[in-house]
């Protein structure tokens, strides 16, 4: 089951489950009161948000021996931590306008843990009760700054800088081998599995709560494989992960 | 005037002046509704809470030229940012409790800018506008992990690393060169002003906001003074800023 966030005609926040036949079929309730009108909306007709509302994202990174090899670096012996803060946060069918004046901001699919319920002290056996389900996560990243600075926070926390959603996936709908791709004008660039991971979901769960306490509706997003490019002001980026779907967003760069 | 918030008695978060004299005068409201209940509190009586909700608190690094010097670290040429998550936020009076097993978790004084409204692209000539006010942050520092991560989490967003308060004064009520204390068991461990920033608030606004939507209630935590140390279970740790007060946490690990 694939759930969406999205806002009706009249203007308010509903829930709904997304169906595929690209239909949403709404919750009878909106913000939080019940109403008669459950309905069924096109899901292009109405106006997707993402599909939760982290207070955090916490982002590993090297995540993929093959994208830790491509940047050169060696395979860490714990998960490489990083934030983005939730002004990041943006849509599905957005338009994500990004830092003027950089060299090189670049795209990277990820898989997006959503967090059911708020925890801390988890341990890897019980993860998976705290998961809500998975979503698409896109890691745009500005290197001009991330090279430079000591904390990557210009360079991974800066406006429009998390493409989340669609939809949140059950995690039963996900395979433990689900693609995880990207495509920059319709072209793969991306193209590696959830089963690639040094850190799997679990593991990922323990480590972060060992430190600090998640939310519900807080992600974490679980690195990039190898192929990371460029985004240039008109392209389309699409992240795809099998079960959940595709995250679509525009680039423009004033 | 200097600005609080706190649970009554009856479990309701209000707001309210706090007085020389050591009372609350709160607003006429409780959750927002008008209430004929003004009132006028004790502040010892009353359970206080983090005077703001920050969706983010964005930290500087090595804002002190003496600080910087005592960490060996050149001065930077632009702010060293970080931010601290808002699991890290406690209050005023609360017991923090900090991670078990670590060598050297540190206290670190600070003046934390309140953000007044939602901003971006901020001149520093125009910074003023968006400050709501100053606070005390204390940026408790697990220093076993930052000194070996790429980005410091483990090592700055672990839970209660960030108490704030106890109230947020008015900009017109601290002085251009307030004293930024911290004592240690009643002892002064680090005495400096913050005419000694090397990057100062209007500078700060406009580089973070350059990148990065700042929310009402967000704080940027302006950077420590020289004289941080550990923090041990049991220990009484104050951080004073002139013209704000001074924001007192107990100390536990376990």
């Amino acid at each position: 089951m694939r759930r969406i966030r999205f806002r009706d005609a009249d203007g308010e926040v509903r829930y709904g489950e997304l169906t595929d036949d690209g239909t949403v079929r709404a919750d009878p309730t909106r913000d939080g009161r019940v109403t008669d009108e459950v309905g069924t909306f096109d899901v292009e007709g109405v106006d997707v948000l993402a599909p939760c509302e982290p207070s955090k994202i916490v982002c590993v990174g090297l995540n993929y021996a093959d994208h830790a090899a491509e940047r050169g670096s060696e395979v860490p012996d714990r998960p490489l931590l990083f934030v983005k803060t939730p002004n990041t946060v943006t849509s599905h069918g957005s338009t994500v306008e990004l830092l003027p004046g950089k060299e090189q901001i670049e795209y990277e699919a990820e898989l997006g843990v959503v967090i059911g319920q708020r925890c801390r002290n988890v341990d890897a056996a019980d993860a998976e009760e705290v998961v809500a389900g998975y979503t698409c996560v896109n890691d745009i990243s500005n290197r001009d700054d991330q090279r430079v600075e000591t904390n990557w926070v210009r360079g991974k926390s800066f406006d429009d800088a998390a493409p989340i959603g669609p939809a949140i996936a059950a995690p039963e709908d996900v395979p433990g081998d689900a693609a995880v791709r990207c495509r920059l004008n319709g072209e793969l660039r991306q193209d590696s599995s959830r089963d690639q991971f040094i850190f799997d979901v679990p593991e990922l769960i323990e480590e972060i709560t060992t430190y600090m306490t998640l939310e519900e509706g807080d992600v974490i997003s679980t690195g990039t494989p190898e192929g990371v490019g460029p985004l240039s002001d008109g392209d389309t980026v699409e992240v795809e992960i099998e079960g959940v779907g595709t995250l679509e967003n525009r680039v423009r760069i004033p």
